[in-house]
């Protein structure tokens, strides 16, 4: 099972596509399983972080910005080689376990579409199986 | 099948579950399959590194924090968005492949509980299908 | 459905795999699934990113030189822990959605082969289900 969502970020950050993919599982009525959420751009990622309190997104934008800056010797034209790199850190893909009909996220998980360009009209992938 | 499984961190660094997991998939009884390793914790992840030189794990975490320290700017209450940021970059699962009954792990690969918040009673899952 | 096939590395750098993974699914007749491709070495990785201007691979390898330097205080007598962080951050595997008989990448993604130490000998596995 395959779907197939369109994501339209306004400006670089963590888009929480949480509920989405929950529902997705719900619909899917399967038992146990995994759920992969992947991302078919280079300059944005999925990443699972905590869902309650909304300034550890701005850290860890922050933090990556500091981690992987713009460098001048930097040579792709196109100028987001931070994002490439932040992208290749973060990673496409998220692999979750289903159990019970539902996704066995802890307590504080959410997932979340990172956008490290943009604002762009995004897309991502979910397979449930 | 899906296994849980409880871990007591005495402090922050990588923990091998490889022993554990190997036996579940012995267990199994499957022949061909995935093995995901999951992490439900949002200041601590999974990885696979080196078995052989404990030296590594201590380097890992040295260029780690190199590369993450706690920024004077960070707002998030807790205090630990460095933990945060460590658990955004390596990841929250690992997805091994296993082959004639066995996890195909190279040579120098263990699995690893990273711990980088904590002392915590932490959980991670195993899912083999 | 695995594959293992050999890569010789000749200096540290990101290498396309995407064709031979690309060929292993259109071989193996699987209409929908996940693709899993896994590296069993510990300073080395499996990454997806721009698979249009070759200095993005560049750019990559400078900012994970930056974000993740050699460190005076590092103790791995092999002087390689610089390799071994740089693996852990970027990961072991990709799992890759498979639809209508095709690995579901976006347009400007290839699947790399990541050195960060070597030359090599290197092997990558891939799983197809």
């Amino acid at each position: 099972m395959i779907h197939q969502y369109t994501l339209k970020t306004d400006k670089q950050g963590f888009y929480n596509i949480t509920g989405i993919i929950e529902r997705a599982v719900a619909e899917s009525g399967i038992d146990e399983g995994i759920c992969t959420v992947f991302c078919p751009h280079t300059t944005a990622g999925i990443t699972i972080n905590e869902n309650a309190d909304p300034s550890v997104k701005s850290d860890l934008a922050l933090a990556l910005d500091k981690a992987f800056p713009n460098q001048s010797e930097f040579t792709h034209m196109e100028g987001n080689s931070a994002a490439h790199v932040k992208a290749a850190a973060i990673g496409q893909s998220a692999s979750i376990i289903i159990g019970n009909h539902r996704l066995m996220l802890g307590t504080w998980q959410g997932v979340y579409f990172c956008e490290f360009d943009g604002p762009r009209e995004r897309n991502f992938i979910v397979r449930i199986g």
